[in-house]
C-alpha cells in the first residue's frame, strides 16, 4: 500500500510506473527476511545493473548528513566516484558478515567472469533493529545475502521485509520504502528513484502533508521515545551526471526527511548514497566519454530527490504491518491510525 | 512584526525574550541601509561579543549546505574552529569592499588595543540583491560598515533593512530575520539564536505551518520565477560546545529551510555559520580549558537550531515591507497576503 | 631492528623509550600471524586503553589522504570524534570477518561489564596482501582477532608479523612498523606514537635520509612495479587535543610518506587515524571538561607526527624479513640491500 | 634563474619548453609589483584561457591542506567544480580590494561581451607579506590588478615580483615560482604546470635533493624563526579530468612541499587550486560532453603535480633576489648561499 494509492500526494512531480527505485532500468531489489521468535531482521540488496558492476563501474556518490552510523564502503566511493558491487542494507551488528558475503559474491562472479579479483569495495548500509530484533546473535549472513541477490527483481515488497523487518520509524513500524519521479529534459525522459531503510524520527514530530499526524497518534498511544535510529537513502538514476553532481542531488534527501518531521537527530545515521546507470567506467580506453547535465538544470533532479525521499519513507510507514519483537515490544503500523 | 505576534508558532521550544540572536548575551546587530532610486542594499553586522574577538577568539564552525555563494572566511574558520572578527552580511558584489572595511575596523581596534596585527580573517556573507538593487556599482563600503558597527544593539530591526533591503525570498520581499530558543540542561539555561539573510526559494513552494501558502499567493500573483537567491544563517549560542559539535548544530538550519518549502535549490548559496560565547580561546596559557555537551544531549540544540532557522526566515518575510527596485520590479510583502 | 639501532636518524625530535606507539601509556598492540603455504596474512590489534573504550570513549579523528581503501568505521569517528573499540588492521578481503569478530569482542566485554550493547562502531583498517597471500579464502577470523587481543602488550614485534605478514612496501617486504616522539610543553612531557601498516610505494622512489636508495636497489633487482598497495597510519598521543586538532596532527603523516618517496599513488589507500588518551568522554555528566592545546603550539606535535610516520614505515621495512608467497613471488627484505 | 639551469633536477619527468604554468596553452601570467620604501608587495594574476572564462567556465577544484588562510572563492569552486574568473594572488590584507578589482574587471568584460552580470566568483589567494611590507596600508588595488591583467603573458618573471615581492620562504627570500611537466598518454601529449606563491617553511628544514641545505645556511645565518607564512599552489593542465579527478591531482602539491622540508606548519595556509583547459562548460546545451582519464592512469599526473610543486617552490627561491623591508628586516636570496 503506497501513499499514492491512499490519495496522499508528495510534491509536484510525477512518479514512474512502479513508483520505485526499479523504475530506473536495470535496477533490481531483493530481500531475505528473518521472522523468528527472537529475530526480526533481514537483508535487502540493490543490484544496480544487469551486468557486472565491477567490470563497468557506475558513477556514484555519497553524502553523510549525520554520521552516527556504520555504513561501509564510503571512503572509496567518495575518492573514486564509483560503485562496483551491489548495495546491501541490514541491521547494525550484521554489517561485518554481510560485507563478507558480498566479498564472496563478487569473488564467485569474478571466477565466473574469468577475471582475477583480490580487492573489492562492498557497500553495506545499516540501521539498528535492536528494539525488535535480538541483534547480538547476528542472524544475517551468507545464506541470506545470497538469497536476497537471487530473488532480486524490479517488483519487490516494501514495509517490514528484508532489512526493514525490525525497524522503527517515527515511533511506528518502519521498514523499507521506495518511490520514483520522472521528468523530461530536452527531448529525453529521466528517472530518479529512491529506496529507504527508515528507522528514524520521533512519533510526536511526524507530519504528513503538513498535518501533525504524529501528535495525534501520540495522544492515543501515550508514549514517546527519543530518536535513536537511522535513515539510509539509496538513489538510482539514469540521468548523466558526474559524481560531484550526483552528490548534490542525493543531499536533497535531507529535505524529504525534514518535511516528514525529522530534525536529523543525534542518534540517526542519516546517510545517502546514489549511483547513475549513465556514465559507466569502461575498463579499456585510456580516456572515457561522459555526459553531464548543465549545472543550472539540476533543480529538477534536486526536487525529484527530495520528493522521492519523503515519499519513500512514507511508503515504508504505510506498507509496514505491526511487529512484536523479542522483548514483547510492539511497533504498530501507521495505517492502523489513518482510518 | 514577528510570527509569534501573529499567532504563528514554529516548533515546540520556547523563544527567548527578544526572540532574536541577541538573546545570547553580548551579541549585538547593526544595520546600514541604502534606499536610493538605484540602490536597494546595505550591510548588516553581527558583533559576537562585547570585548575584542581577535584577542579572545570564539569557538566557531561553518557548514556549506549548497555552495553556490561567495562567503569569505570559511577556510580558516573550518581549520581553526575560531571566529576573530564581527560577521558582515551584504550583497554579492560588495563582499570585497566590505571585507576591506572589516580589515580596517580590526586594524583600528588593534591600534586602540595596543597590539600588532597583520593578519586577520574577516567573515563576510552575501546574497544577491541584484533583482532590486543596481548592484554593479557596489554601493556598500567602509562608511556603511563602520556605521552598522557603530549602531549595533541588542535591539535591532528585521525585514527590509541592512543587507535585507534588496532581497527576495520565496518570490516575495525577503530580508533579515531573527529568532531564538531557550532550554534547560541540568540546572542551567541556554539560548540558541539565529539571524538569517533570506533570499531563497520559489513562491509556489512556500509553506507555513504545513499550509501551502505559496501556491495560494501564486494563484493571485500569476507569476513565478526560478530560485536564484541564497540563504545565510548565522547562529549564536552560549552553550559550551566544541567546533565539531557546533557544526552539527548549525547544519540543522537545513531542516528549517526545508519545512518552509525550500529544496535547497542549485542557485541558492545555503551557508550556515555559528559561534559560541562559551569556550573562548585564551591567548596566554599553553593549555585551554573547554566544556563540551555530552554528545547524546545534542538533540535539544539540534531542535532549537531547526526551529530558529525556520522562524527567522518567517520573521524576515513577515517583517519586510514591499520594495520596488531600480528596474521597476516589485517584491511584495508577505503580510499583504496573509489577511 | 629499528632505524635508530642502525644509526639512521629521522628528523629532529627524540624518540620515546620503546620508540613505538606503546610509549603512550595504556596503549598495547597484539598480533596474530598466519604463515602457511597459501596464506601469508594476519591481524594486528591496537588496544587504545586499559579500561573499556566503549564506556569512556577516546577523542579520535581520521584523515583520508587517498581513499582507495576499505577502512571501516570512519563515518562515525568523523561525526562523533570518538573511538569506542580496539582498532584492527588486516588484509583487504578480511575486513568483514574481522569487523564481526570485533563486534563479538565488544559484546562479550559489555556482558562482562554488565551493560547492554546493541550498537558499536569497530574500526577496521586494511591493506591488500594479495601479492603474497591467497587472500580470497579470508583466512583471518574470530580466532585470530581474539588471539591478537589476548596477546596485546606494550612490547610487540614489527615487520612481517600480524597484518604485516603479506605486505609489500616500495617493492620490498613491507609490514608493521612503529615509532614515537616525546617533547615538552610547559612543564609537562608528551608523547606521539605511530603504528603503520605499510604496503605502498614504488621501489624506484624509495629515499632514505634523502638518498635514492630505491634506485640503487632497483638497478640490482632489475624490476619495478606500479604502486598498488596502501598505507594505514594509526597515531596515539597523550596530548590533550580536541578531535579537530587531532585531525590536523594526523594529517602530517603524509609528510613522512612523501619524504620516503611516496607521491600517494592512485592505488594507495593512505588513511590516517588518531586518538588521544586525554579528553575521554565521561558517560554520566551532562557537561564534559576538556583540555586543548593552544592552537599555535601545534607545530611541535605536527613535526612529531611527520617524523613518527616516516620512521615507522622505515622501521617496518627494516624489521621485515624476506617472504615468498603462494605464487612463488618473493618480497625481499630491505636490510639485505643495506649492507 | 631556474633550478634546471643550475643543474638541479627534481623528479623523473620532463619539463615543458618554458618549465612554467604557461606551458599549458592559453595560460598567461601578469604581475604588478610595488617596490617602495614602506611597501614590498604586489599582485600576480593568472589568466586561465584566452577567451572569457565566465562564458565558458573551466573545470576546477581546490584542496585545502592547511586552512590558516584567507583565500576567497573556494566555496563555489568546490560546489560547482568551475572557475569563471582570472585567479589573483596578493598579500593577506589586500584580498578585499583585489576581490573588488576582479569584480570590476569581470563587469567590464561582461559589458564588452554584451551579457548581463550580477554575480561572479573571483578567486583571490594570499600570503602574508607583513614581514617586509607595511601591509596595513593595503597598497594593492584596482590599478595594480588591472595592470597585472594587462601585462599578462606566457613569458613572465619569477622570484620577488608581483605577489612575491614581500614573501619569505624557508627563512630566505621567497616569491613566485613556476614549473611544468609533460608526458604522453596514448598518442597524446599533456602538460601539468604549477605556479606557487611561496611564503612558508623554516630555514633549518630546507632540503634540496635530499641535502639539508637549510641547516648549513642556518649555521652561517645564526637565526631561525617559526614557520608563519603560507604556500599557495595553482595548477593548470590540458588533461581532460573531472573536478573530482583534478582535486586528487592538485592534492599532490603537498608531496612537493614536504620533500623540500615543510611539515605544513600550523601558520601556513597551504591551499591548492587547479583548473583544466579541457572540459569547459558550454552555456547552451542541456547536456555537456566531457572526457575523463581512466582512473588508474592518474599516477602520471599525480607524479607530475608533486614534481611541479617542488620545483616551482625551488624556482621561487632561486629566482628571488634579497629584499630589505620597511622595518629593516632583510630576506636573503638562496642563491647567495649556493655558490
Amino acid at each position: 500500500m503506497k501513499a499514492r494509492e491512499m490519495g496522499i500526494t508528495v510534491g509536484a512531480l510525477e512518479a514512474g510506473p512502479r513508483d520505485s527505485i526499479a523504475d530506473v532500468a536495470g535496477v533490481r531489489v531483493g530481500h531475505a527476511t528473518i521472522d523468528a521468535e527472537l529475530h526480526k531482521t533481514g537483508v535487502t540488496v540493490i543490484l544496480p545493473c544487469e551486468d557486472d558492476p565491477f567490470l563497468r563501474k557506475l558513477t556514484a556518490a555519497s553524502f553523510v548528513l549525520n554520521g552516527f552510523g556504520k555504513t561501509q564502503g564510503l571512503v572509496q566511493v567518495d575518492e573514486l566516484g564509483a560503485l562496483e558491487t551491489p548495495i546491501a542494507l541490514t541491521g547494525t551488528l550484521n554489517v561485518g558478515l554481510v560485507h563478507d558475503a558480498l566479498v564472496e559474491h563478487m569473488l564467485l562472479r569474478a571466477e565466473a567472469g574469468g577475471y582475477p579479483l583480490n580487492s573489492v569495495n562492498p557497500v553495506v548500509c545499516e540501521c539498528n533493529d535492536g528494539a525488535l530484533n535480538w541483534s547480538r546473535e547476528r542472524a544475517v549472513g551468507r545464506k541470506e545475502v545470497f538469497a536476497a541477490i537471487e530473488s532480486a527483481s524490479a517488483d519487490f515488497a516494501e514495509g517490514d521485509v528484508g532489512c526493514g523487518k525490525g525497524l522503527t520509524c517515527h515511533g511506528l513500524k518502519g521498514g523499507v520504502g521506495s518511490a520514483s519521479r520522472v521528468f523530461g529534459i530536452g527531448a529525453e525522459e529521466f528517472t530518479v528513484g529512491a529506496l529507504v531503510q527508515a528507522n528514524h524520527g520521533r512519533l510526536g514530530d511526524l507530519a504528513i502533508g503538513g498535518r501533525a499526524v504524529g501528535r495525534e497518534i501520540e495522544a492515543r498511544l501515550r508514549e514517546d521515545e527519543p530518536d535513536k535510529g537511522s535513515c539510509i537513502v539509496v538513489f538510482a538514476t539514469d540521468l548523466p551526471l558526474t559524481a560531484r553532481q550526483l552528490r548534490r542531488v542525493i543531499k536533497r534527501a535531507g529535505v524529504g526527511l525534514a518535511r516528514l518531521g525529522s530534525f536529523w537527530g543525534h542518534g540517526s545515521g542519516d546517510i545517502f548514497l546514489g549511483f547513475t546507470t549513465a556514465n559507466r567506467q569502461e575498463p579499456e580506453a585510456p580516456f572515457q566519454s561522459l555526459r553531464s547535465l548543465r549545472e543550472d538544470l539540476l533543480d529538477l533532479p534536486f526536487r525529484a530527490a527530495a520528493e522521492c525521499a519523503e515519499e519513500a519513507v512514507l511508503n515504508a510507514l504505510l506498507s509496514a504491518g505491526s511487529v512484536t519483537g523479542w522483548s514483547g515490544t510492539t511497533r504498530r503500523a501507521l495505517r492502523e491510525y489513518l482510518e
